[in-house]
């Protein structure tokens, strides 16, 4: 029987959960991806903690809440001391890998105030998650009048620029542009390019370069087992993707947009302020849906080749025999449906992710080819890491559970009968819009299987309530309607029993509290005695016998030797 | 005008907020805390982030709830990153010192993790709660058959045997041991011994010890402004007190015992375990109570006369008049009120502790002597001292408020309406007789000026609800009567409220939040654009004009220069 020795962590950027063919999407056919579902477990009802790639990707990576490790959004640092993936690997005797995304910001001036170096391998291991990097590429190298979005090298751009691409940033003159009619570039920022082809060698694209990073870094594997966080850029914006694939959909292959008028009529302020940004009004148009959704697709459609590639890859060196393979995403993307783009709310296309877990074990074979709708978080991925690398999962300070039952074709006691997810929008300009303050500027939603639920932290927000049963496509907000005042309630106390939670006792163990309980007394604490005959001699020996000295003369007196 | 340069902070351990002549205290008389809340503003709604010494303590010296930093109980060490008043402190060019008692444990896994040696000055910070340490005495030195409670050096016994006490361990024979009849060591653990002097001389007892190390801390200063936390272990058990001050009290000085029965009629289920539990059934005895609470009092007053030289001291010294000076406690402690000992629960002699704030500065003048009864947190120290010290307190790392205003005899916009405190007893005897897990082995008081409502995470409790403008006694636990449903409602949602608070997010804030708004679309992040044409031409200016290269025979093609 084999044996998970290795975690191969694939996480694509912005990947909706229904764009695959083995999750029912009727024209994109990712057969690899298919494959990896047969071989394994796919969960149905996989959420985010934050539809937004830093606070999610920040949770996926400590198995932890935003609300417990307060990275909410893009760009807010990981405080130093959160643990994370690696941490607790390494402890088993596991290296942790990146070879990609994170999106991840470095405390800096927490480390400054610990005194840690960021050259050293722990300063180094902190600044990126955790991780060892054998690449750290975020695919964001955006360049404006203010300079580029990240500072950092781009391991990409040197990539290309080794391959002779001349451009002074390729990322965005070939990677992310194809070429106008009239010969000038045409950058995949502005949508009405999306269907070009990108001005690129496709196996110079981001996919196939991540791709060959990965397939480097299984060929230089020594001994020690390892977890590799394989984690793309695509199908995330900007949406252009390089032939053949540019044009292997049409806008009649795209799913018809989810959008009903009751959504616009007495809105909730926070949707209604997303409904009008930039981004959403964008969507609202045909053209830009019919231009930006074949070029995702089509950037799928490459994600599932290259991991034919690479399946086929492990498959060769015998790895598929000792890795465990997950594949998952860190939110989805609206795509005009519900009269939104991007992310950030949460609706199923935004909140709900792939997620693929193959397990070689002989264990799993139970389950292999089995769909798994239990509400599974991606907080969980840490957790069962942890367990597939041997470990017992530290429960006091990782908030997931390990998934690795399912796998197995169990069903775990007590499973969670509730999701949450958060969203902290502090920065934007909706919240501007709105007047709130960054405390104010906060969404939680709280999921289970029939209905879905969001609280506002806005004054005088009510909740959104979506009947998901009778209502799949979210289109009827009920957070107003006094029918179901009973569900709210329900869900307020779900949500408080939540928001209550231990989340912070991260250095005591519920093993180190039973070790602690009875140890005062041994010690010489004795509380409550009145005259020592409630408990045994043994434990007020040291408190009795003749002193060694009186003290008789006061005030101002003198010891004596005791008689 | 003069200015709060230094802070001096003043805590007793386990000192009731009616234990002072100038809180009303009959027969107890403490005229050097009088003089103090004479000079300053007495605060009569102070209460205690957690009525326990380790937890309590941990939130006062962070500014943060016990739900916000973890250390939620008694040696549950202070996570490695949690930013202490001398982070803040020492920013603003102040020192923090410690001088006497924090019930710290450092967090020595944390600091191994992040590889921070315990030597360095970082280091040994870390390990005192952010401070640096004048002396660290904890006043346990209890000693059972397993060895020392706390195992570190203990500087108050080596100052003992330096001034010639013979004893092994002179804190436990003679600080806080009598003689009795037979000429045996009457041991303070028995409170039956609390009548009985201690063996030792009154100016070598911990309350004067502590004095002295304060006084020569004060005549070392040099130019540095500084906060000194004077930290005693008194008037807390083992209660014992040298002549003159064991007899100053008798059973008739002592106040009337706050019990009634109607508390022992169906209580709540952690009640009832507390009201059975050894030390809560000493305290049913009058023999007990006679014995140990003049014992206590007498304590209190050996503290009073303490702070009375060291008042003289700062007076002689100049310091008056550049000092503020804060005087608290922990906790209280019940002394068989509410069939109770000890701490622990919510009443508000356990979880209400003295706060008087001296401050020398003119603006303080309009304030000297005045009562403030808003409600008040311990969390609002670090804030006070933060502002005292010119800076601005960083709302996303400190959760208090700065008491600044009410010094000053202002009432500041939008105080708070209710006050929390948690308590977490996982490790008690109390929890394995309910049968609790450790998350749910916790209890939150949300009070108001009118309302103290606790909730307990024991599944199927009820909460507890007292009515102390009708009831201050708190003897009728209104939580299961459907008449105050609506307050236990508006109580839920306000916990509610508070649970969901953004805690965590303090790598960020307001004012880097606002510094990230509108950043990414001038580095070049271009979302939601259809043709440019939304925005400025400066902000587009790196994604037009001609390509570098055009890549044109495809698939395997070749990049040519662009035309």
């Amino acid at each position: 029987m084999g044996k998970a020795r290795n975690i191969l962590f694939i996480m694509y950027d912005q990947l909706r959960w229904d764009y695959l063919s083995c999750a029912g999407h009727p024209s994109l056919h990712t057969p690899n991806i298919d494959w990896l579902a047969d071989q394994g477990v796919r969960f149905t009802r996989a959420y985010v903690q934050s539809p937004v790639c830093g606070s999610s990707r920040m949770s996926t990576y400590t198995g932890r809440y935003a609300h417990s490790h307060g990275a909410q959004w893009n760009g807010y640092p990981l405080k130093v001391g959160e643990q994370t993936i690696g941490d607790h690997l390494r402890k088993l005797g596991m290296e942790s890998w990146l070879i990609g995304k994170t999106h991840m910001n470095a405390d800096a001036e927490g480390m400054d105030r610990l005194g840690i170096s960021r050259e050293g391998v722990i300063g180094t291991r902190l600044a990126e998650c955790g991780f060892d990097t054998w690449v750290r590429d975020d695919g964001l190298w955006g360049e404006g009048p203010d300079g580029f979005y990240d500072e950092r090298r781009s391991p990409y751009n040197e990539y290309l620029k080794s391959k002779g691409y001349a451009a002074e940033n390729p990322w965005n003159e070939n990677a992310n542009a194809g070429i106008a009619d009239d010969g000038s570039i045409a950058s995949g920022w502005l949508m009405r390019h999306a269907d070009r082809p990108a001005n690129i060698r496709e196996e110079d694209s981001e996919t196939p370069w991540l791709t060959s990073c990965a397939i480097d870094f299984l060929d230089s594997r020594g001994d020690m087992p390892w977890l590799a966080h394989l984690s793309y850029i695509k199908p995330h914006w900007p949406y252009i993707v390089p032939a053949p694939y540019h044009d292997m959909y049409g806008p009649s292959d795209i799913l018809p947009v989810v959008r009903s008028d009751a959504e616009r009529e007495n809105p909730h302020p926070v949707l209604a302020e997303y409904q009008k940004n930039g981004v959403a009004r964008a969507f609202h148009r045909k053209e830009v849906r019919e231009a930006v959704i074949p070029a995702y697709m089509g950037l799928i459609k490459q994600c599932d080749d290259q991991l034919g590639r690479l399946l086929d890859h492990l498959r060769k060196t015998g790895r598929m025999d000792d890795t465990m393979i997950v594949l998952t995403s860190d939110h989805g993307d609206y795509l005009g449906d519900h009269w939104l783009g991007e992310k950030d709310l949460f609706h199923e296309c935004a909140v709900k992710v792939p997620l693929i877990i193959y397990d070689p074990s002989g264990g799993a074979d139970a389950a292999r080819g089995t769909v798994c709708d239990e509400l599974v978080e991606s907080i969980d991925l840490a957790a069962t890491f942890i367990e597939a690398g041997g470990g017992e999962v530290p429960a006091h300070i990782v908030e997931g559970r390990s998934l690795m039952p399912f796998l197995h074709g169990e069903q775990p006691a007590g499973w969670r009968d509730f999701a949450i997810s958060e969203y902290d929008f502090s920065v934007t300009q909706m919240a501007a819009n709105l007047g709130l303050k960054s405390h104010e500027a906060r969404l939680f939603m709280v999921a289970d299987k029939r209905w879905k639920f969001i609280h506002s932290e806005g004054p005088g927000h009510r909740p959104i309530l979506f009947d998901m049963e009778n209502d799949p496509e979210e289109f009827h907000d009920l957070g107003n309607d006094p029918a179901y005042a009973e569900i709210s309630e329900l869900m307020y106390d779900r949500l408080g029993k939540w928001a209550r939670r231990m989340s912070q006792r991260t250095t005591r163990s519920d093993d180190d509290l039973a070790a602690m309980k009875g140890r005062s007394i041994r010690r010489g604490i004795l509380l409550g005695l009145y005259d020592g005959s409630e408990i045994s001699e043994e434990l007020t020996g040291k408190i009795r016998g003749k002193p060694k000295q009186v003290f008789t003369d006061r005030p101002g007196g003198k010891l004596k030797a005791g008689e």
